[in-house]
């Protein structure tokens, strides 16, 4: 991207925000889940880890590094589900790439945004796998800063055109209707999560209380739907009801990542589950027959984070859609970190003495 | 610092240089000694981790995150020996401040060239509480990009004024004491690591390479010096002759990850080592006679950058030197971050519209 030693390409928030009209949602989210997919199908290349949390009684933050041994990244994202009450996001990130070679970052960018794209670019990729054939109809059971992002992933990559809403806080589910105004979508806000669970072959759960709820009960989930979980992504924190899940075939993303934070942690620790690269790797079945449930306990993995690092990486020659960062010291002679003090102190002061 | 959600301070590389020059270096070194040693002695109110690393056949690539419960600190830190082969820094780093109870990140900084002052200060801290009374002469094997900030450091918290240079190569000795001249330091350039250990009361090495290496051997080391280990820092990566460390008191920093990073990973997991924190809050004796020899096997821990971030911080709003970063994304409505985007395609499009 460039010469300049010390520069780290810096992708802003209004950097990304134009970044995804430019390319467009629907198609941002497609390539995306290709990256992420791509990513999955070389799942052995990865060194894996679960995220390094560092828990408070309001929330928690994470770093999530992983590395295919040529590209490291890692992303740094919060969870306070108190925030929204002052305004402030659930949910906000940030990440980085580098070159394993060097150890030098080669990108910085928001990820609030990405995030939100890439998981629900995650869920839809494993819906591809996982739902019923011929799917149109989801629930989505919360409705807040996510779901759009569900909605239109699964409208991308399954064509899901038919939405049913549903949120504790009936503002949530017009908020996220007026959104998706004109976009394909025929969509019924729903006045009960029962209501909302009609007819769909596809129900997704993404609410953000941190505790232990039941957005699903056992008598609400039919044979043959797939449920995508993405509430449920910390200790303490899950949607459904322990019964749903000893009915389903569960698949998920880095099983010890998963079992700590998942709907599995209210399992057995040897509970069986899938991995989804098995899946898109055919070393295991998917959806086998029209009457099982699947689930896909979803937490959100750091290779999802690296795929959308490289995606937005790929993007910036095309777009030119980020700054230039001044985060590396790059001394004349690199031993001499201190003589790079030193030199600018006289940059500083000969001008001075010029004029 | 503002009241815009969306911005984070950002210290570049130029601000950095610029704030350490407005500050003055020693004044910096002695005033981050101090934030280093106020965190030290509250160090039990602290949440450790060893860093987490990821390896790699040419370096390593590494995320030091900590906590006090109200503040939060990560740091990311490369060491890549082969870099200076190809003009690059072996080490180099950026780190993160975030407040806990909302886990929106509040500074990012370079941390490059803090890394080097952080690593003096906490050397010299050591010092303060285990070299030898009245030492004036430091011996400095390895005369790196660290080597200059760990003789300010010395001399600011110590007065250290007369320093023995080595390193293989002559060429960073003599950058070492061209960088220093003027700066109150008697300073010898000596040919072997033998003559430069003669008469010093500290010995500090501080190499790169990444191997075992024996920098000191036994015979090297009289009675009451006091070892500043600074170069191994890494599993497979140390510079002093194991007899060393049998006739030593050795004190470290946080025993898990000196146990795999230091000096002592060349001895048994349970040979006894002193905590630093715990000498300066005089819950375990520190030097106890002049014939002694102490040996300070620093590492580098996340609670050091942890202060130096503080540090930093502090420094903004008299200094001005940041500047203001579009991080972290803003909805209006904290639910709506779908609404943002549209609004965003809105905001572009219509100034085209009225023009």
């Amino acid at each position: 991207m460039t010469a300049k030693l010390n520069v780290v390409p810096f992708v802003s928030v209004d950097s990304m925000m134009k970044l995804v009209l430019t390319v467009g949602v629907e198609k941002f989210l497609t390539e995306l889940a290709g990256y992420i997919e791509e990513d999955f199908l070389r799942w052995e290349s990865f060194d894996k880890t679960p995220r390094i949390a560092s828990h408070s009684s309001e929330g928690v933050i994470e770093l999530m590094p992983t590395s295919d041994g040529k590209m490291y990244g890692f992303k740094y994202v919060n969870g306070h589900p108190k925030n929204t009450r002052e305004g402030l996001q659930t949910v906000t990130a940030f990440g980085v790439l580098a070159d394993v070679g060097s150890g030098y970052p080669m990108l910085l960018t928001e990820m609030t945004i990405l995030t939100a794209l890439r998981t629900g670019a995650t869920s839809a990729l494993a819906a591809k796998y996982l739902a019923p054939e011929g799917a149109r109809t989801m629930a989505i059971i919360g409705n807040g800063a996510q779901s759009e992002f569900q909605a239109l992933a699964f409208k991308s990559l399954l064509g899901i055109d038919k939405l049913r809403l549903y949120d504790l806080d009936g503002s949530a589910s017009r908020k996220c209707a007026k959104n998706l105004a004109g976009m394909g979508f025929d969509i019924t806000i729903c006045s009960s999560g029962h209501e909302a669970v009609e007819g769909a072959e596809i129900i997704t759960t993404v609410t953000a209380d941190k505790q232990y709820a039941t957005i699903l009960t056992d008598n609400m989930v039919g044979s043959g739907v797939h449920i995508n979980a993405v509430g449920g992504d910390c200790p303490g924190k899950t949607e459904l009801h322990r019964d749903i899940l000893l009915r389903s075939d569960i698949f998920v993303e880095y099983p010890p990542q998963t079992r700590i934070e998942g709907e599995i942690q209210q399992l057995a620790a040897d509970h069986p589950v899938t991995e989804l690269w098995q899946v898109m790797t055919d070393k295991a079945a998917g959806r086998k027959d029209a009457k099982q449930i699947t689930l896909f306990d979803s937490v959100g993995f750091a290779t999802e984070d690296f795929s959308a690092l490289r995606y937005v990486r790929d993007q910036l020659r095309a777009t030119g859609l980020y700054e230039e960062l001044d985060l590396l010291a790059d001394p004349d002679e690199p031993r001499d970190l201190f003589g790079m003090l030193l030199r600018a102190e006289q940059a500083v002061a000969k001008p001075q003495m010029a004029t």
